[in-house]
């Protein structure tokens, strides 16, 4: 086993290489642009740049045991992008980025969905250390998932299990249009995007007093729910509330798929700490069968001020 | 390895013993009154008789490679049936059967639910030989499930996952009470007692004809609705219609979670063939994620016809 492994947080807006060795410290890192360029292979070429001048610094290539990405619209199996909404250079086809780098570099890459990336950054570095059954889910921009059963990442047999912003919470006929083109998604309530869209929705419909009617309606992001309800604000707080009781049903109907230990939470709205954590698991525990009744955990990522991508990315590169 | 094992079929009418070889063929069986004895020890006694009997004919129990059990309520990770409300003698407590069996034959004795071992038939004897990825559904009274992810069986951190009669799919005030005393499980939809009572609303919602009206509404059983269906009776191929469409948007939900490669189904209302495939088929394929679309398969098993529990539980006397 050679020392050290490179880990590939591809985002929307910056790609971070990181070098990361066995304990999960990250040796050194540098940043590009992922938009600024037009072409997959112009990406990968300054990318490539980025790697040879971080390899450097720790003895070259041949000390390199391989590298993970992790990625929007990735697939595990075929080392592939494809069709990412928010990648220009990725949009409208397949990039076959994982065989583009390690075509150049000699060493194996592995490409994986960022929520993939995460759940096995919290599995190796983070608070799910030990545990073989769980689930990771990221509330970012979307929601995202990485499932981990007897101890490995969930696949499917195409490469795209692990959707569960996808799940519908709500089958009713004015239930929320999603981004993905139907209805009652989980990610059109629990997401950033779910949050301000909730917070609109309850704004219009009461007379009740908020801090939050200080701003146009429709510029209310997910952060001043959050910052209003710290203050104390009962319709931010109701947001919470609202948020977090659609998870716990969600979480009740994941629990009698795949039994998990621990529902392990990560990203911007988990920073509102208790304000979701508590209605998701009273939520939970309220309404899951009685058979899985108080024996779930719930819990934030270790891994909330680290760069939990670079690191569960690099995750790949051990295999 | 030795050349057979042991197989039992544990329901809540009759327990069947079966000899297996390494073909999946049941080479000699035999059957008891599983609620005829007071107490799990009687149980154990008469069932290790007809095993004694068994093992004679294929040359004694130095010839079994091992035993495996399906059985409501069971665990496998700790051996045991707990709670099982249809067994009288294991209805409120906890029976360590794998280990009083193993204890008297000396060979490993494994337990798991009866969707579970229906699973793992199929998986070695049946439709899904090969598949890594899959989801067995049997329609039974009630809704069972065994989760195939990775070509393991999906036990989860407490050995219960794959209770998949018991997620959501009606979230509406009037959704209907489910045996494990919440509301809107699918399995209160779509099981045989699910289509008795679909059959039962949609006479009692409307004046049309039917011949389901010949019989008593309240005497409705899931078969009368099959042959009236058969028969060309509208509401009752409208019952079927509505049933599917339920286990499709459940299917949707799922591939979301471990994308398989096949939806099998086994069990009393998988005789009524297309009449509940195609509305299954059909809605999962409008309705789930469009990267999902028109990639699952869709099967009914392929051991309706044999002794699939039996089979499918001997499958664990080769672990």
């Amino acid at each position: 086993m050679k020392p050290y492994v490179i880990g590939v947080d591809l985002g929307g807006t910056n790609s971070v290489f990181g070098i990361v060795d066995t304990e999960g410290t990250i040796i050194a890192e540098e940043s590009i642009k992922t938009q600024s360029f037009k072409t997959a292979a112009e990406f990968v070429n300054a990318g490539l740049g980025c790697i040879y001048r971080l390899v450097e610094k720790v003895g070259g290539i041949e000390k390199i045991q391989g590298m993970g990405i992790g990625a929007p619209n990735a697939n595990y199996y075929t080392g592939t992008i494809e069709y990412a909404p928010n990648i220009s250079w990725a949009h409208n086809g397949i990039v076959q980025l994982a065989g583009m780098f390690s075509g150049e570099l000699g060493i194996p890459v592995r490409i994986t969905n960022d929520a993939n990336a995460a759940a096995m950054g919290e599995k190796l570095y983070g608070t799910a250390q030990g545990m073989k059954n769980f689930i990771m889910i990221t509330l970012g921009t979307g929601l995202g998932a990485g499932i981990i059963i007897n101890g490995e990442l969930v696949y499917g047999h195409d490469g795209f299990a692990g959707e569960l912003g996808h799940v519908i919470i709500d089958r009713s006929e004015n239930a929320r249009l999603c981004g993905c083109g139907r209805k009652g998604c989980l990610e059109a309530y629990c997401s950033a995007t779910g949050v301000a869209r909730t917070a609109r929705e309850f704004l219009q419909n009461t007379n009740r007093p908020s801090s939050l009617r200080e701003k146009p309606v429709d510029k209310i992001e997910s952060l001043d729910v959050f910052l209003a309800a710290q203050a104390g604000d009962e319709i931010a707080k109701e947001v919470f509330q609202f948020t977090g009781t659609m998870l716990g049903w969600a979480c009740a109907d994941f629990s009698a798929f795949s039994s998990p230990e621990a529902f392990i939470f990560f990203g911007g709205l988990c920073k509102s700490g208790d304000m979701i954590m508590k209605p998701i698991e009273e939520t939970y525990n309220k309404t899951v069968m009685p058979l899985f009744r108080n024996k779930a955990k719930f819990l934030i990522s270790g891994l909330m001020n680290k760069n939990a991508a670079v690191l569960g990315a690099s995750a790949l590169g051990w295999e």
